[in-house]
Protein backbone atom coordinates (compact mmCIF):
# COMPACT_ATOMS: atom_id res chain seq x y z
CA UNK A 1 0.00 0.00 0.00
CA UNK A 2 1.08 3.01 -1.01
CA UNK A 3 0.95 6.01 2.59
CA UNK A 4 -0.33 9.19 1.56
CA UNK A 5 0.94 12.07 3.54
CA UNK A 6 -2.84 12.31 5.18
CA UNK A 7 -1.35 13.79 8.23
CA UNK A 8 -0.68 17.26 7.03
CA UNK A 9 -4.10 18.01 5.82
CA UNK A 10 -6.46 17.03 8.65
CA UNK A 11 -7.42 13.56 6.94
CA UNK A 12 -8.53 14.52 3.36
CA UNK A 13 -6.04 15.54 0.23
CA UNK A 14 -6.67 16.63 -3.04
CA UNK A 15 -7.72 14.32 -6.03
CA UNK A 16 -7.91 15.33 -9.20
CA UNK A 17 -9.21 13.82 -12.13
CA UNK A 18 -8.40 13.66 -15.55
CA UNK A 19 -9.33 12.09 -19.02
CA UNK A 20 -6.73 9.44 -19.76
CA UNK A 21 -7.91 9.65 -23.36
CA UNK A 22 -8.04 13.47 -24.26
CA UNK A 23 -5.91 15.07 -21.30
CA UNK A 24 -9.12 17.24 -20.29
CA UNK A 25 -9.14 17.87 -16.43
CA UNK A 26 -12.53 16.73 -14.87
CA UNK A 27 -12.86 17.76 -11.68
CA UNK A 28 -11.40 17.65 -8.56
CA UNK A 29 -12.38 16.26 -5.18
CA UNK A 30 -10.97 15.04 -1.89
CA UNK A 31 -10.21 11.41 -0.75
CA UNK A 32 -9.40 9.80 2.89
CA UNK A 33 -7.66 7.03 3.42
CA UNK A 34 -10.56 4.55 3.49
CA UNK A 35 -10.98 6.17 -0.22
CA UNK A 36 -7.87 5.87 -1.02
CA UNK A 37 -8.12 2.28 -0.47
CA UNK A 38 -11.53 1.49 -1.65
CA UNK A 39 -9.93 3.44 -4.92
CA UNK A 40 -7.03 0.77 -5.21
CA UNK A 41 -9.15 -2.52 -4.48
CA UNK A 42 -11.86 -1.65 -7.09
CA UNK A 43 -10.24 -0.21 -9.50
CA UNK A 44 -12.92 3.05 -9.52
CA UNK A 45 -12.40 6.23 -8.19
CA UNK A 46 -13.89 6.87 -4.65
CA UNK A 47 -13.88 10.23 -2.81
CA UNK A 48 -14.90 11.29 0.21
CA UNK A 49 -17.66 13.70 0.53
CA UNK A 50 -17.25 16.38 2.62
CA UNK A 51 -21.15 17.39 2.42
CA UNK A 52 -22.51 13.87 3.37
CA UNK A 53 -19.43 13.20 5.69
CA UNK A 54 -19.11 9.39 3.65
CA UNK A 55 -17.00 7.63 1.20
CA UNK A 56 -18.80 8.46 -2.17
CA UNK A 57 -18.12 6.20 -5.16
CA UNK A 58 -18.27 8.67 -7.91
CA UNK A 59 -20.62 7.61 -10.34
CA UNK A 60 -22.28 4.68 -7.55
CA UNK A 61 -25.82 6.03 -8.36
CA UNK A 62 -25.89 7.04 -12.15
CA UNK A 63 -23.46 4.31 -13.39
CA UNK A 64 -21.15 7.28 -14.69
CA UNK A 65 -17.98 5.44 -12.79
CA UNK A 66 -14.34 6.33 -13.11
CA UNK A 67 -12.52 3.67 -13.94
CA UNK A 68 -8.97 3.80 -13.33
CA UNK A 69 -6.28 4.23 -15.65
CA UNK A 70 -3.32 5.19 -14.20
CA UNK A 71 -2.54 6.85 -10.60
CA UNK A 72 -0.14 9.70 -9.88
CA UNK A 73 1.23 11.10 -6.93
CA UNK A 74 2.64 14.39 -6.25
CA UNK A 75 5.85 15.26 -5.31
CA UNK A 76 4.93 15.75 -1.22
CA UNK A 77 2.51 13.04 -1.49
CA UNK A 78 -0.47 15.24 -0.79
CA UNK A 79 -2.29 15.21 -3.59
CA UNK A 80 -2.95 13.07 -6.51
CA UNK A 81 -3.84 12.73 -10.22
CA UNK A 82 -6.11 9.83 -11.37
CA UNK A 83 -5.77 9.14 -14.98
CA UNK A 84 -9.72 7.59 -16.03
CA UNK A 85 -11.97 6.95 -18.36
CA UNK A 86 -15.12 8.81 -17.43
CA UNK A 87 -17.97 6.15 -18.02
CA UNK A 88 -21.06 7.80 -19.35
CA UNK A 89 -18.71 10.68 -21.03
CA UNK A 90 -19.42 13.00 -18.10
CA UNK A 91 -18.05 14.12 -14.91
CA UNK A 92 -20.24 17.07 -13.54
CA UNK A 93 -23.34 16.69 -12.13
CA UNK A 94 -24.64 19.62 -14.55
CA UNK A 95 -24.34 16.59 -17.53
CA UNK A 96 -21.07 18.74 -18.80
CA UNK A 97 -18.10 16.83 -19.29
CA UNK A 98 -15.79 18.32 -17.41
CA UNK A 99 -16.34 20.62 -14.08
CA UNK A 100 -14.29 23.08 -15.92
CA UNK A 101 -16.72 24.21 -18.14
CA UNK A 102 -16.40 27.95 -17.18
CA UNK A 103 -14.22 29.84 -18.83
CA UNK A 104 -12.82 33.28 -17.58
CA UNK A 105 -13.42 35.77 -20.61
CA UNK A 106 -12.63 39.62 -20.20
CA UNK A 107 -13.62 39.44 -16.64
CA UNK A 108 -16.80 37.54 -17.09
CA UNK A 109 -17.50 33.34 -16.72
CA UNK A 110 -18.25 31.99 -20.33
CA UNK A 111 -19.77 28.66 -20.55
CA UNK A 112 -18.06 25.82 -23.19
CA UNK A 113 -19.18 22.96 -24.69
CA UNK A 114 -22.96 21.39 -24.51
CA UNK A 115 -24.11 18.70 -21.80
CA UNK A 116 -23.83 14.99 -22.54
CA UNK A 117 -26.29 14.24 -20.90
CA UNK A 118 -29.56 15.92 -18.67
CA UNK A 119 -28.89 15.77 -14.71
CA UNK A 120 -32.76 15.14 -14.14
CA UNK A 121 -32.95 12.14 -15.79
CA UNK A 122 -29.41 10.68 -14.45
CA UNK A 123 -29.87 11.78 -10.86
CA UNK A 124 -33.69 12.19 -11.15
CA UNK A 125 -35.47 14.78 -8.89
CA UNK B 1 -13.43 40.61 -10.94
CA UNK B 2 -15.00 36.97 -11.18
CA UNK B 3 -16.05 36.30 -7.71
CA UNK B 4 -15.12 32.72 -6.12
CA UNK B 5 -16.21 31.13 -3.35
CA UNK B 6 -13.27 31.39 -1.15
CA UNK B 7 -15.73 31.58 2.16
CA UNK B 8 -15.94 27.46 2.21
CA UNK B 9 -13.15 26.72 2.83
CA UNK B 10 -11.55 29.03 4.68
CA UNK B 11 -10.14 31.76 1.71
CA UNK B 12 -8.03 29.05 0.42
CA UNK B 13 -9.03 27.14 -2.99
CA UNK B 14 -7.24 24.81 -4.97
CA UNK B 15 -5.88 25.55 -8.21
CA UNK B 16 -4.50 23.00 -10.68
CA UNK B 17 -1.96 24.17 -13.32
CA UNK B 18 -1.81 22.41 -16.31
CA UNK B 19 0.04 22.50 -19.52
CA UNK B 20 -1.68 24.50 -22.31
CA UNK B 21 0.05 22.75 -25.09
CA UNK B 22 0.62 19.28 -24.01
CA UNK B 23 -2.71 19.07 -21.63
CA UNK B 24 -0.10 17.76 -18.65
CA UNK B 25 -1.10 18.10 -15.59
CA UNK B 26 2.42 20.12 -13.56
CA UNK B 27 0.72 20.72 -9.81
CA UNK B 28 -1.44 21.68 -7.41
CA UNK B 29 -1.68 24.42 -5.09
CA UNK B 30 -4.16 27.37 -3.25
CA UNK B 31 -4.58 30.42 -3.91
CA UNK B 32 -6.59 33.45 -2.14
CA UNK B 33 -8.50 36.51 -2.93
CA UNK B 34 -5.09 38.36 -3.16
CA UNK B 35 -2.88 35.65 -5.27
CA UNK B 36 -5.98 35.71 -7.38
CA UNK B 37 -6.44 39.36 -8.02
CA UNK B 38 -2.46 38.92 -8.54
CA UNK B 39 -2.76 36.74 -11.41
CA UNK B 40 -5.60 37.73 -13.00
CA UNK B 41 -4.02 41.43 -13.04
CA UNK B 42 -0.81 40.17 -14.25
CA UNK B 43 -1.27 37.33 -16.99
CA UNK B 44 1.45 35.29 -14.26
CA UNK B 45 0.12 32.59 -11.90
CA UNK B 46 0.86 33.88 -7.82
CA UNK B 47 -0.82 30.73 -5.26
CA UNK B 48 -0.31 31.54 -1.94
CA UNK B 49 2.23 29.83 0.05
CA UNK B 50 0.91 27.86 3.11
CA UNK B 51 4.24 27.30 4.51
CA UNK B 52 5.42 30.76 4.04
CA UNK B 53 2.34 32.47 4.82
CA UNK B 54 2.68 34.59 1.47
CA UNK B 55 1.81 35.17 -1.86
CA UNK B 56 3.91 33.14 -3.90
CA UNK B 57 4.27 34.46 -7.66
CA UNK B 58 6.01 30.80 -8.93
CA UNK B 59 9.29 30.74 -10.76
CA UNK B 60 9.43 34.25 -8.82
CA UNK B 61 13.04 33.17 -7.84
CA UNK B 62 13.95 31.13 -10.64
CA UNK B 63 12.62 32.74 -13.90
CA UNK B 64 10.60 29.76 -14.46
CA UNK B 65 7.13 31.68 -14.26
CA UNK B 66 3.59 30.08 -15.66
CA UNK B 67 2.08 32.31 -18.00
CA UNK B 68 -1.60 32.10 -18.18
CA UNK B 69 -3.64 31.19 -21.08
CA UNK B 70 -6.67 30.46 -19.91
CA UNK B 71 -8.62 29.85 -16.95
CA UNK B 72 -11.35 27.67 -16.21
CA UNK B 73 -13.58 27.88 -12.74
CA UNK B 74 -15.48 24.70 -11.97
CA UNK B 75 -19.20 24.24 -11.13
CA UNK B 76 -18.95 25.21 -7.42
CA UNK B 77 -16.13 28.14 -7.91
CA UNK B 78 -14.35 26.50 -5.65
CA UNK B 79 -11.45 25.25 -7.38
CA UNK B 80 -9.42 27.30 -10.66
CA UNK B 81 -7.84 25.24 -13.32
CA UNK B 82 -4.80 27.78 -15.06
CA UNK B 83 -3.69 26.52 -18.69
CA UNK B 84 -0.34 27.84 -18.45
CA UNK B 85 3.41 28.27 -20.86
CA UNK B 86 5.36 26.53 -18.13
CA UNK B 87 8.30 28.69 -18.58
CA UNK B 88 11.37 26.73 -18.55
CA UNK B 89 10.02 23.18 -18.86
CA UNK B 90 9.07 22.33 -15.36
CA UNK B 91 7.13 22.98 -12.93
CA UNK B 92 8.64 20.62 -9.86
CA UNK B 93 11.09 22.01 -7.39
CA UNK B 94 12.61 18.74 -8.42
CA UNK B 95 13.60 19.54 -11.66
CA UNK B 96 10.79 17.61 -13.27
CA UNK B 97 8.71 18.71 -15.54
CA UNK B 98 5.33 17.49 -13.54
CA UNK B 99 5.36 17.48 -9.76
CA UNK B 100 3.06 14.16 -10.38
CA UNK B 101 6.26 12.43 -11.75
CA UNK B 102 5.43 9.17 -9.38
CA UNK B 103 3.46 6.83 -10.72
CA UNK B 104 1.47 4.03 -8.69
CA UNK B 105 2.72 0.17 -10.22
CA UNK B 106 2.07 -2.77 -8.63
CA UNK B 107 1.49 -1.16 -4.98
CA UNK B 108 4.90 0.81 -5.45
CA UNK B 109 5.90 4.03 -6.70
CA UNK B 110 7.50 4.70 -10.04
CA UNK B 111 9.27 8.04 -11.25
CA UNK B 112 8.36 8.61 -14.47
CA UNK B 113 10.29 10.92 -16.93
CA UNK B 114 13.54 12.79 -16.53
CA UNK B 115 14.50 16.34 -14.93
CA UNK B 116 14.66 19.26 -17.08
CA UNK B 117 16.94 21.39 -14.58
CA UNK B 118 19.24 20.67 -11.84
CA UNK B 119 17.12 22.23 -8.50
CA UNK B 120 20.76 22.89 -7.68
CA UNK B 121 21.42 25.25 -10.20
CA UNK B 122 18.26 26.87 -10.17
CA UNK B 123 17.79 26.89 -6.58
CA UNK B 124 21.14 27.51 -5.12
CA UNK B 125 21.80 25.79 -1.99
Amino acid sequence: MIELDFKKTGGLLPAIAQDAATGEVLMMAYINQASWEKTLETGEVHYWSRSRQEIWHKGGTSGHVQKVKAIYVDCDRDTVLFKVEQVGGAACHTGMRTCFHQRVEKGRLVMEGEPVFDPQEVYGK
